[in-house]
């Protein structure tokens, strides 16, 4: 488990030690600790105030910031991390063949990741540098912020290893997805050489730590789109409720523990056995943007709705069952059924771990909301997972009447950062 | 003070009070009192589970909901009310002309109203309904979810003076808004018959509740355009700290306090000796989407940014002063300053009450953060209050190079629900 709480002054020393000299936006990190005359620590004096969210600022308002999700270790942050409340999904494009430019990109990218995810400020001067002649190391909309239980987690996609001479070290894993039946792909929703997943409990943190990676990464990277998330439609606490989708249903009931090791080992992370040693201990992450058509929905009779998804509405119980965690008899579900096709038996015990949000990006020109799930698959290979999933689901799903899928990205998220002198992606590119 | 906590079995008898029956996909309020067994109340029985955000669902879980903001007063809910921290904000079109269907829609909105703001479902039935051969009266996503402090705020637009008869009904402050300079409005972010201003502490529930009165709306209006805000920009509770834009700045400090009875009366309520007498009570609120260019302002030095908002970046204090609060000296401010130009003194005593949320809609076409603030301000009269200080800051504000105003509207917001045979616009159409 990383989520073990460890304190921001041992992170930000640990990420101090790993010290680079960045071009392009970047910045040095030459501090082994935050000044805390230059602000670096957000809720440093003056500025600490209660968090957005409540609960998170009480904790955090004394004393070490107990909101912090470890950066560091044998996997990236935010895979098994306890599913947080909202989601920053940014994809970018390289600008830049340079294969210099882009190990400076992700040297400078680990070091700001974990001075955020540790509640400090992007970068070791801070928001409100006493030098005022040039632009600040952190845009400064979290100051006062606690952590928030933020992580940043990273994928390359399949166009990053068309450049840089990293064509030979594509993952045979990291396939292009096939079109699925249905699929109404927005191409400015799609795709993407770098993502970057920032969960947080408070919008406010993820989206400030995806704006600073952003910034960073001027001239090297280009933002090709992003996506804002709340309302987590998985838990992967198996103790917590099982949140509701915009169907109003609960989903993702069956999803891996991110306690459960055996689960973890045999389906999310890729093994040093496995073809791809740069990849071992990463995990690849399938991405898609489902809009529900919720108006129709909303006029399907709540019988039908039931039959389905297959689970009743109100406590999530297989259809014939009575408790929501009570095992799914396929003969008692129309075999149409999304429960019914998307459990493991029906699909050879295909498991994914699942870490969905709800979107609603205003509405359409004909006046529908423009809502969904947007979807956040990780797994040890797609080409065993999410693909042949997706076929089995794709053709035969009775809920297809009411979704569509209009965003796509796959992605090799390599291992964890071990500790201040390592960095994302350095078993590739190092 | 409209939010003083009551019980939710006492706000749900007064909304069952007033049963109407409504077609287009309305629904009849039949009961006086939510009936348990259907699971009318949200979070009743196996379904209550903590809230999305950690403090609500734990003051909820047990016992009545402390986090219901009352319905029923003198003025809407939502203007004064302290700022909660999430924003879904929709505006609607008329789709008939029948001012008996308008009459209709607004007495069954006022009645869901009542009852999602109190934590109940939006009709009587509930979202799981023992008859499941119709579509359930809610949709269910917000099933276990406390109230949030959710407030539904109800305004009237131009155009809907256009329809129904209502042309001589329209208010003389209800201008259409004159074109600023800068102004780059896109009409599909602009305007509306009805706005409607949904403000929680939880998206979940804010989305809930629009999505709630669009179903029931259906065949009366459709939504126009929706917008969702979260990071409150303005506090209207003085001993908050003020929340920070996306410039990184405390935006908002000399707000109106939600409590200051003379302030309210003197620029936010209409007055019974203001000219339309079926508004005393009501308020105008006026909101412009302004989206920032963040990307450009964050490779400003910090000592442009300061004085271009004429605040110190860290504490928010007027340059030449020190604290957040102290006065502002317009005389150490670079005249064409934010500050300087908003301020009351440079307006005449100009004063607006300010609900500004921040917005992250994905990315445009050139990579940059679709960003911005979307501003709500609520006054007694626009022709004195946002025009005069709009047409100042649209011609001198050195702020407008990083901002672009993107989306506008104006909305004539009539006075509370007083009790349950009561109804939003019951003063204008009963």
């Amino acid at each position: 488990m990383s989520e073990r709480r460890i304190t921001r002054r041992r992170l930000l020393g640990a990420a101090g030690a790993g010290a680079v000299l960045v071009g392009g936006g970047g910045y040095a990190l030459a501090r082994s600790n935050p000044d805390p005359a230059t602000g670096a620590d957000r809720t440093a004096g003056a500025d600490r105030v209660a968090g957005v969210d409540g609960a998170a600022g009480v904790d955090g308002a004394a004393g070490p910031d107990r909101t912090v999700v470890a950066f560091y270790g044998t996997h990236q942050a935010g895979i098994a991390t306890p599913v947080q409340d909202r989601l920053h999904f940014a994809a970018f494009d390289l600008t830049t063949d340079d294969r210099g430019a882009l190990v400076r990109l992700l040297r400078a990218w680990t070091a700001a990741a974990a001075r955020m995810t540790a509640g400090a400020f992007a970068g070791p001067d801070g928001a409100f540098p006493t030098v005022v002649q040039a632009p600040p190391q952190d845009t400064g909309e979290a100051a006062g912020l606690v952590a928030s239980r933020l992580t940043l987690t990273v994928g390359f996609g399949p166009g990053l290893f068309e450049r840089c001479g990293l064509r030979s070290a594509r993952p045979a894993a990291l396939v292009d997805l096939p079109h699925f039946a249905g699929d109404a792909l927005d191409p400015n929703r799609s795709h993407g050489d770098i993502a970057v997943q920032a969960c947080a409990d408070d919008p406010q943190v993820a989206v400030h730590a995806i704006r600073n990676l952003a910034r960073i990464g001027f001239g090297v990277v280009g933002m090709r789109w992003s996506q804002l998330g709340f309302g987590k439609t998985s838990s992967t606490t198996p103790a917590e409720q099982t949140p509701r989708n915009l169907f109003g249903f609960k989903d993702g009931t069956n999803n891996i523990a991110g306690t459960d090791r055996d689960q973890l080992a045999r389906h999310v992370w890729v093994d040093a056995a496995d073809e791809t040693p740069w990849m071992t201990g990463g995990s690849y992450l399938v991405a898609r943007r489902i809009t529900m058509r919720v108006e129709t929905w909303d006029r399907t009779s709540l019988a039908e709705q039931q039959q389905i998804i297959g689970r009743d509405k109100r406590e999530g119980a297989p259809l014939g069952a009575t408790h929501e965690r009570d095992p799914v008899s396929a003969g008692r579900l129309r075999p149409d059924s999304h429960v019914a096709l998307a459990q493991p038996d029906s699909n050879g015990g295909i498991t994914i771990l699942r870490r969905g949000y709800s979107f609603v990006d205003g509405s359409d020109d004909l006046g529908r909301i423009n809502a969904g799930l947007f979807f956040l698959a990780y797994q040890r290979d797609p080409r065993a997972q999410f693909v042949p999933l997706q076929e089995n689901l794709a053709a035969n799903d009775t809920m297809n009447e009411y979704i569509r899928h209009t965003g796509s990205g796959i992605w090799a998220c390599p291992p964890g950062v071990v500790d201040g002198n390592d960095w994302w992606g350095r078993a590739l590119l190092g």
